[in-house]
């Protein structure tokens, strides 16, 4: 245990200190985009968790007769113009739990499903509480929390991120999420909250995603950014554009390359 | 993989199926009091860590001239007026950090200490974000881990319970806090959220706490409760009523009697 003495305060006023445990920022070259963060905020859908493959399966064991991949696009199709109507101020805030299950009951028709009752709508919906997540993601994850404050920050809830860690064994230091801020991602609100929860300037924040539109919208607000490749988001049929753009702070292929990246 | 089938829809309405994933209330009774808990909530300061040991250990070593036990009792004890101040309205909605800080600023001259500057109150003000958890707290949660999904439920900041999760292996699903319902315990938004958080009755949601006040008023709104002993809360020099009342359903010595009880 260091002896505490009048030197303290200077060392707390130029960073040598570091008031968050279990992190060494340090240990990056200075001049490393990264250098100075300390929490790792994650977007999940697609980028820590296959919602395509995870819900085309589900559909697949469940309803055979159906085309379970083009269920699983119609559904998500429907989640970023559900998310829009809230924001507009259309509908009062809603989880996405709840979007989630309006999206299901407007498809369910137009794939023969029109006949299913609310308790197998509820158990279908819940499907996006039990997505798998990606080959790299735990093994990734867990090394990047050695050095990192990892944290979610998606627009599911709080109880369908939770539900789904502990499921899949994401291993979450915190769980953030539209719900806490009362916005959805790209919302500033999101970003900046992330910062403020932890108490820090938003360069010491980076946002990990797979999607250049969040990616773009944290680096708005100053936050350092991650892209992630994840080519089959969208299935192997729909292979994603996945080439490095310029605005991003680091680009890897999967999470443990980034762990990699940052000398986890 | 069970082969889902027309029984499914009846099967989820009468409860044979759980939604939430790794727990299994089935094995316990049907007439035990936690039959049908999914999710257990805990109080954080006293209960799963040792606030007041922890406070004097810093305080004792950074300004050995100081009565740390005096200190940290002095400290705890702004704690309820300056929540009532928020919670009567004469001050915006504050995060416990920022509530830290106030009374250690009113403190610090009583204590000989106004000399002190602002990164040396910072610093001294984190020590809540280190506090040490009680010998039992981790491999007690981590056994109740197994079968429930387990959360704080703390008027601590988000930040600074998983600064401390972080720091002390304290192996949370979610971190819930006052800062997510925008008011602090014992106000029922808070203990009725994290119900509504993980889409349950109130009584599939219990308390653990170390403050019967805290757990009659998680009573009230409906959900189960467990006191646990904690006799030094206060310090040894000061030691504290731990008798059993009996409007609790449970009475546990620590957090790993607490997983006895619970068949982890």
């Amino acid at each position: 245990m260091p002896q505490w003495g009048r030197g303290l305060a200077a060392a707390i006023y130029d960073g040598r200190m570091n008031t968050l445990p279990s992190t060494n920022p340090a240990a990056l070259p200075a001049d490393h985009p990264f250098a100075q963060v300390q929490v790792l905020a994650f977007d999940i859908f697609g980028t820590v968790v296959d919602w395509h493959g995870s819900i085309a399966r589900e559909v697949r064991a469940l309803y055979p007769q159906v085309d379970a991949d083009a269920f699983a696009l119609a559904w998500r199709a429907g989640y970023q113009p559900a998310m829009a109507r809230v924001m507009r101020g259309e509908q009062g805030w809603t989880l996405i739990d709840a979007l989630h299950r309006q999206i299901l009951d407007e498809i369910l028709p137009r794939f023969g499903l029109a006949h299913l009752g609310d308790a197998e709508r509820h158990h279908l919906n819940r499907a996006w509480h039990r997505l798998h997540a990606w080959p790299d993601s735990v093994q990734g994850l867990t090394r990047l929390k050695q050095r990192y404050t990892i944290t979610t920050l998606s627009n599911g809830n709080i109880g369908l991120l939770t539900n789904m860690a502990k499921r899949a064994g994401l291993p979450w230091d915190c769980v953030l999420s539209a719900e806490v801020f009362k916005a959805y991602k790209p919302h500033p609100d999101t970003y900046l909250g992330v910062a403020r929860v932890f108490d820090l300037p938003p360069q010491q924040v980076a946002l990990v995603a797979a999607h250049h539109d969040d990616l773009a919208a944290a680096r708005g607000c100053g936050l350092r950014t991650a892209y992630i490749e994840r080519p089959h988001e969208f299935g192997v049929a729909q292979p994603k554009d996945v080439s490095p753009q310029p605005g991003n702070d680091l680009h890897a292929k999967d999470l443990a390359d980034l762990a990699s990246m940052l000398g986890c």
